[in-house]
């Protein structure tokens, strides 16, 4: 094992957008695992919108303060145990952050199957894949022959809510910022239309896309789409708030979009916000669907791995700016 | 029978805030109900902020034009009847408009019971009564101990909702606007506590009124309310919307409440709209637990009846600047 633990830190708290200036890179010693711990070597780190989201101050988990190693989400191997659950070699996800190793506690952590490749463990069968599988599923209630729109549609949790809502018989049209990732929605990953956001006035591109309404939004981003969305939802629709990216890459978020509550009053929405960990006790039932589709094609995954511990910060910094289709992750070794 | 039809007309859409202004007194004949129809004479004209909402454009009925006698539900009392299922003397709530007679079809209309005193059937017992039991318990899903936050609480449906609350051993706070009617909340109607949102900072004092956070909020107002109340809400907590009365007078709705959607998916936030109708199967088992609760005095009803068909106008107007303490009506004859 290389004495080495490259760390990188969040410099600075941003001001404004997040650059790569705000990190820094260090180096730090291995840790020790205490009793109950495990010392793990991280594999692959998951880049995550919600990443910028915890420097705005507490969410689901506290803030990232300056000076902390960056944290994050990342598929990593045990190497030295004193938790009973775990054994070296074993995999898990962890918030090990941006680093080559972190002692962490193993009560919260879950042995992972070794399933290759291994990268689907950070989006299909990841985080990614369950929050697509949850929130279209037990927060959208989506009917067959309904329309399901999804925004970030060529993002890690997008991709996999249209394809899952094509599996379950919908109509399903993807938001998304451009002409390559609206055609890669339609022509690779079978939603029925694309709405190029960037081309301007969602709301009526919806409109056109949508000839019977909305039934489900999966909203990942907030802002001006959601407006647009809900403008043009349908009677009983149901709304799945998955994320709010529009809002992230700021100071704080900006006002909320017109429409609320009075169009959740008239059109008798719902709108439902969920984290994954929320139906955790059903994740057995939800891996299986997922393995199922996978292997018999219904769904097709997309992964942007970007090779290199160095590549952390533009890597973030990039998905915030919508760079990257489908789920992205840094291969760290 | 009198052979004159008073009417009052909406002689012109509002700019802006409505004002007595925008209507029109008139005259008309009486109509002969077709067949199916039935005659009705208005006895008692509900006032509703939802009447200004629909001067906007439709919602979950159509809006209301220049030139059309204005729109309004009210107790009325059958005088002929061309359909089965009501006969002279039967009581229907029905949208009667604000003039003296209607020819109304007979099978939207249910046959109300004749209780005293007969203004109940529009508040208690009428559609505030419905909303604010049906919106309290299928929508906030309170459970005992939770904290129950009202705005509008000394209207119509805030006052009851508090009430139920209470009933279900709740924690109550309302929202009102002044030191009589935060007062009265709390002296007469039993609740908890008050928030004064015209003393300024409602943020802060449903902070200090609610320790331990909110699990319900019954929404009547939209706009800075809501968004107060959303900073305070505890994770899985309810936001039931019943109307959003802040963004009705004036030309379009504006802007949505900060926090929309971050803190939805951060607390795990559910919003539901609804309107009464949306329940009218569990009709029954509703009136039958607020006829129980007024009749053992747990439930306690203001009403603010206005005498004399002109004040129409000024009655909504006054309703609008949040004159009213409890379920405002005019009664017509």
């Amino acid at each position: 094992m290389a004495d080495i633990n490259r760390q990188i830190v969040l410099a600075e708290l941003p001001q404004g957008k997040l650059t790569p200036a705000n990190f820094r890179a260090t180096e730090g010693s291995i840790p020790s695992p205490a009793d109950g711990e495990v010392l793990l070597r991280t594999l692959y780190v998951s880049l995550d919108a919600a990443n910028r989201a915890w420097m705005q101050g507490a969410t689901y988990r506290a803030a990232i303060n300056a000076g902390d190693v960056m944290a994050g989400g990342a598929l990593a191997e045990v190497v030295e145990s004193k938790a009973a659950n775990l054994a070296p070699g074993d995999l898990v996800f962890a918030d090990t952050g941006w680093q080559d190793y972190a002692a962490v506690k193993g009560k919260h952590l879950t042995k992972l199957p070794r399933i290759e490749p291994l990268p689907h463990l950070l989006s299909v069968y990841g985080v990614a894949g369950l929050t697509a599988y949850f929130g279209l599923l037990e927060c959208g209630l989506p009917k067959a022959g309904e329309t399901v729109v999804v925004s970030a549609a060529a993002g890690s949790v997008g991709s996999l809510v249209g394809q899952i809502a094509k599996i379950k018989g919908c109509r399903t049209v993807g938001i998304a910022g451009g002409p390559v990732k609206c055609a890669l929605l339609v022509r690779e990953l079978g939603f029925d239309e694309a709405v190029d956001y960037k081309a301007g006035d969602t709301r009526r591109q919806l409109k056109a896309a949508c000839p019977d309404g909305i039934d489900v939004y999966f909203d990942n981003v907030g802002g001006e789409i959601l407006e647009a969305a809900l403008f043009n939802m349908n009677t009983h629709g149901r709304i799945a708030c998955c994320g709010a990216v529009s809002q992230y890459d700021g100071a704080a978020p900006s006002h909320g979009p017109r429409g609320i509550p009075g169009l959740i009053v008239t059109k008798r929405l719902v709108m439902r916000g969920f984290i994954v960990s929320d139906f955790a006790e059903h994740n057995a039932k939800a891996m299986a669907d997922l393995q199922g589709w996978v292997a018999d094609g219904s769904l097709k995954v997309r992964e942007d791995i970007i090779d290199g511990f160095e590549y952390l910060p533009t890597a973030l910094v990039g998905l915030l700016a919508g760079d990257n289709i489908g789920k992205r992750m840094v291969k760290v070794r």
